[in-house]
């Protein structure tokens, strides 16, 4: 960060750093399990923490909005006529904290230690959360006024899927317009290295049944005679990919549109070293859709992974049986396009085409449908927003994807006509989700004074300019 | 049967019969488990059982001889110079009842009603056991010889795979040397129709360990760009056995004698009635190897089995993971001639070498190894032994095969030089190895009226054209 110490809110930043770390200690106790039941009580307490954190910076008409079992929290500060105004998303409940076991400090006693904060949530996302209310309270405590429009909208239950804010957003439609959603839900290439993310991957799953007989068969009765679940699922899934990894579920790549040669070129301007990638994960090779690059696949072209497979005897030793039934589950990684709903029919298609001769093969669709999500290289807000990044960093980011689904982004854009910005400041390695979570202090500092700067520049622009239409 | 009721033996049988059933009753009453650890007192207490009714019957030199955990009861009867020796194998423990809340009546406590006996072990195999000591005892008893040597060799640990008695067999060559062995431990083709089992297979079994990664990874982070090890499972997999059934491991027919015209027409007398086959199991097709009927297929083919095959996420609803490790359990049912370590070796080699890139192999070989049995059809006993059954039944025998292995037959004849003769009274639906298993009275009676006349019958011969050379 290049330090404007001629800036107030700077001067107030530094002042109250103590406060904020303090702040989020008290944030990081409460702990906010939305997937556990008997949590409940604690996400309640926990964006009531947050309602009060707000109106303390001077966000005004805080509401509690009631969705499911875990209520969001509103608050806007609207006194920016003819600018634009930004939504500020984010989440104040966590994954579970299990295997309690291999957390080394109990992981909602927060322990701040060499510049880091451990807990469950530090990184994923409550010092991303607060930094956005402290950006907001470092602008209006230091000028009275802001140049930009800012609504929050905080959640509950993003860990368990965010299943009731859709039908919340829709039904607050008017509430929540604007030209422009952040949220610090999210990362940076790493320390030195900004990161905006362009592109996210829509999502569809499938599970198949595959039955061959009544009953398991003894394989010294039966084996030669009959069809055995196993054999028949591994032909048929042996058809939903060629062996270099093109998919060949009739029909599938028909809505992908083909990757811009601008496209091509600010993905494989990241760069990439394969022998990291590789030993990082243990891999011996990458395979993969020919004529693309790693980057390209992993961000921008469709794929389809079996994700679970089993039948007959998994346990020691030798069970001599002839299974009667196999089952698989599938998933897909879509791109902007590809419908998720069309893709799991295609799927299911050319399973029953491909089903060989005595296998009866039924679906299930676990209902995780996902689409595709994309801002476009030239939206009016995104040389904006990297220019705050390279001030802050001195260095332009790099313009990434995710092969990951960011379901809310597509849902603000159909519901608010707005693009979603990810603008967040976890790292890599803080270990998001997993035992012994942590985030670094320094960006939460510097996550703070990039908000400021965000609000700042994105004021200057035309609102009509933002949309998405 | 044909009762000639002339016989003195036959109406020592009718006489007695009340009692053997009593003492039927007694020996089902002792839970002789091997598999239990709980029960090796109970195995020990059953062999003595089974000695002191041997003796009773005026066999002599009874002998119990220490093998693992559970001991062999041995004795003879040796007073017919010039004539074959016959040795009688059965085994007196029995499966776990488990699961014992589907049992109509405690497994250990027989209960007789309406012409059969219900109790684990009734039908596998102390039903046929004991009628071959009955056998021996009518005969004597009305006689006071027979015209045949006889030799006794029950064990208690058939239920875990006979595994001392090979050593035992080895290190007892001359007490148990034979010229032929007939065996209790079978079932017929119905209650009207005898078999005689003419060849058992071999079987090997192979699990194959795959892994593309260190971890599983993130289907959204790494989606199209690294191995899949369940699609790389599915793609060598895929490679055993080609769409019609034909298996495709290279040597794998090598040593594979072609069937004679005498075999296939002894196998395809034996009707098959295509339609019930297929309901019975609710199969809906008979895919196999093409060139063989479903007999050929099942008794006299080798074939090649998926047992079991597990990797990634078996759970509920959705986990987008790109799994780093997947498993097959593979077995193989072997014919005369293929050597199952040989063919183990095989499968690896060829799994080796289609492994897919950045696939790593490994294996596990879990062990259960067994060689193919045949009996020549023109073997000396086969023609007299099917005379008796042809009496007994008003029918001539089907000469059959299974496809489950009989490691005791090879061994037998590895040791000892003579053929092993299946000529037991169970039927197919008595539920062995399930809960409720039950023996048919009938049998039981029928049975002990049979093996008079095999041991009448086959000292007859001459002892030197029974020998296996």
């Amino acid at each position: 960060m290049t330090h404007d110490t001629g800036s107030a809110w700077q001067t107030y930043l530094r002042q109250h750093q103590s406060r904020f770390l303090q702040e989020l200690v008290e944030l990081l106790r409460i702990p906010s399990v939305s997937a556990a039941d008997a949590s409940v009580g604690d996400v309640k307490r926990c964006g009531e923490w947050v309602a009060n954190r707000m109106r303390k910076a001077g966000i005004e008409n805080i509401a509690i909005l009631p969705t499911g079992p875990h209520a969001c929290v509103y608050g806007d500060w609207l006194h920016a006529p003819g600018k634009p105004t930004l939504l500020l998303y984010g989440h104040f409940d966590v994954q579970p904290p299990d295997p309690l076991e291999l957390w080394r400090s109990p992981p909602f006693e927060p322990v701040v230690s060499d510049g880091t904060i451990t807990a469950r949530g530090a990184a994923d996302m409550k010092g991303n959360l607060l930094l956005m209310i402290i950006a907001f309270e470092a602008l209006l405590a230091t000028r009275g006024s802001l140049p930009v429009n800012v609504k929050f909208l905080f959640e509950g239950q993003e860990e368990i899927g965010s299943r009731d804010l859709a039908s919340l957003v829709a039904a607050e439609r008017n509430r929540l317009a604007c030209d422009l959603i952040l949220t610090a839900d999210g990362m940076q290439w790493d320390v030195d290295q900004p990161a905006m993310l362009m592109s996210t991957k829509g999502a569809c799953v499938l599970q198949v049944d595959l039955e061959t007989a009544a009953m398991d068969l003894h394989s010294g009765l039966y084996g030669g005679t009959v069809p055995n679940a196993l054999h028949a699922l591994v032909e048929l899934l042996g058809t939903l990919r060629d062996r270099e990894g093109r998919i060949c579920v009739e029909g599938f790549y028909d809505d992908v549109k083909p990757l811009s040669s601008e496209e091509r070129r600010a993905i494989n301007a990241v760069p990439f070293d394969e022998k990291a990638y590789k030993s990082g994960i243990g891999v011996d090779a990458l395979p993969g859709e020919p004529g693309y690059s790693v980057y390209e696949r992993a961000w921008a072209r469709p794929t389809l992974d079996l994700n679970g497979m089993w039948g007959g005897y998994e346990g020691d030793s030798v069970k001599t049986v002839i299974p009667a039934k196999a089952h698989a589950k599938i998933s897909c990684r879509l791109v902007a396009g590809q419908e998720p709903s069309v893709i799991v029919g295609k799927i299911e298609e050319h399973l029953r085409r491909h089903s060989p001769p005595g296998a009866r093969v039924t679906f299930v669709r676990p209902g995780l449908e996902a689409r595709a999500y994309r801002v476009p290289l030239d939206h009016a807000g995104v040389a904006p927003v990297a220019e705050v990044l390279q001030k802050a960093y001195n260095r332009p980011p790099y313009f990434v994807g995710v092969g990951g689904s960011l379901p809310i982004t597509d849902m603000f854009l159909r519901e608010l006509n707005a693009y979603t910005y990810v603008v967040g400041f976890c790292q890599t390695d803080e270990r998001i989700h997993s035992p012994n979570e942590f985030y670094r202090l320094a960006d939460f500092e510097l996550g703070q004074e990039i908000y400021v700067q965000l609000l700042e520049r994105i004021g200057q622009l035309e609102p009509g300019s933002l949309s998405a239409r």
